[in-house]
């Protein structure tokens, strides 16, 4: 079954201890989109300006990515300018424009509305709660957030985790969400508000799935190569909902091995800056990372 | 086989955010020795003041700890005052008292000598190394050590890194003591001094395991029941080294399984303040939290 991500197309800005790079493809649908195309079929929903290179629309169909829904508006596409320094482990913005993207107001195409699976990352809640309610029929909504919702708009992003099947925080989150600090505690306290699961990803720590009946806590697959983070939570969300909608089924296995999955393509990502170690991937390498995964932890 | 270590017995004062103990007992001896005495008979070597109550001492022996390497000396026990807020990740000191545990210089009595199993707790690289040379014939050698020892002693403890078979040490030291923000390039940095193992301890991340030729990476045990981190470390290093000495040989595949009995006697520890929930632990509630780490990592 294909997928269907509804979120932001970016050129960032990033320096990182290992280089720069300068207006380059990013975005949580494009990572997302990426990732989850080495699964299934992607369908996309975004907005970019005029000022974006018909050379990255042409990416996202090489990779078999559904671009109806992506629109040009009249303006510039969202920037974001970061930067991470040390271990790398949080990201320093330095400036934001958010451009076409602040007053987008996602429309799900008519082609794209019996979607199965979908996935809302970060934007508005409100934003997040009208692209829902446009696939009533979806078996699997996960959605992100970020500090910003949590802080100023608690009512609404309660309300949408009330409606969603899945959630995907990192740990800062889930722990400002809940006011928990321990984090299986704060991750049972979101089970609460409503979805059957909620993922916890704790950057280089790895993650942790909860449901009602099960816990799973990996570590992140230990690459060496870590030069550029930008991407490595939507790239998770979108190898983990690309494994899903491939099953065809939410299963605590299937979630499991989502988790995995997850785990592998954001190590990709972190690999090099923007998309290009994601472009640059394949499904075989991708079985190899699971398999050394797997060694990794055995018990 | 047994194990012996040598480090600190100490009387600490301890406030989080669930409750506070004054004077109690504490240490890094105390704490390992606890924890491995589940697994195997424990040599202890260390030093504690007039102050220091006997009830500690046969609490102690009532877990098949040998004590005969406790000397009393006259003075004032080893104190230290912590405190722990939030996700209790980091403790602050307060206050630290070193008094007899100062000047220590640690000897191992002749009945020990023969030990094959020997934990350097944290202390001055000089001691840990001295306490090394007391011990010619011991089969497996491992040190810890902490920030204070990285910044001002630094070339005793790369000398001593030489001489130890294996090193444990916490995410933080680990980057301290190579320069190197990739943990996995840290642990290998440390490797190239000699050891032929090194633990990376991440507290509620979990822990790695690194040899020249293999990596296993944990995460913590999922405890919702955290109230006093202090001493989870040296609890950890208890069950890593009373395995190792239980099966009396160290392979990949005794080091991996000595990672996860780490990880479950650190789970116990920080459910209570002091030693009172490693002291109320038995084996086959031991053994039931590795049979629920092996489920909740297993892909």
């Amino acid at each position: 079954m294909s997928v269907l991500v509804v979120g932001s197309v970016a050129l960032d800005t990033v320096e990182t201890p290992f280089g720069r790079a300068e207006a380059v493809l990013g975005g949580s649908a494009s990572y997302f989109g990426f990732a989850a195309s080495l699964f299934t079929d992607v369908q996309l929903v975004g907005v970019v300006g005029e000022d974006f290179p018909d050379e990255h629309i042409q990416a996202f169909r090489q990779r078999g990515i559904d671009v109806t829904g992506l629109v040009r508006q009249p303006g510039r596409t969202f920037r974001w300018t970061g930067r991470y320094q040390g271990p790398m482990s949080v990201a320093e913005t330095l400036h934001v424009e958010l451009n076409v993207f602040g007053d987008f107001e996602p429309v799900v195409p008519p082609q794209y509305q019996d979607a199965e699976f979908v996935f809302l990352a970060n934007a508005a809640p409100q934003v997040q709660m009208h692209v829902c309610q446009q696939v009533p029929d979806a078996r699997l909504v996960v959605a992100d957030t970020m500090n910003f919702w949590i802080e100023n708009e608690r009512e609404a992003l309660l309300e949408l985790v009330g409606e969603v099947d899945g959630v995907v925080v990192n740990d800062h989150e889930a722990r400002q969400l809940t006011g928990e600090d321990n984090l299986i505690l704060a991750a049972r306290e979101i089970l609460r508000l409503g979805p059957i699961f909620v993922v916890v990803k704790k950057g280089e720590h790895g993650s942790m799935l909860a449901t009602k009946t099960s816990l799973c806590v990996l570590p992140a697959y230990p690459t060496t190569e870590v030069r550029d983070p930008t991407g490595a939570g939507d790239s998770f969300a979108g190898g983990m909902m690309g494994h899903l909608a491939r099953c065809g089924e939410v299963t605590n296995a299937t979630l499991r091995e989502a988790l995995a999955y997850g785990t592998v393509m954001a190590s990709l990502t972190v690999e090099d800056f923007s998309l290009r170690r994601l472009a640059a991937s394949r499904n075989e390498e991708v079985e190899d990372r699971l398999a050394e995964l797997r060694r990794l932890t055995q018990l």
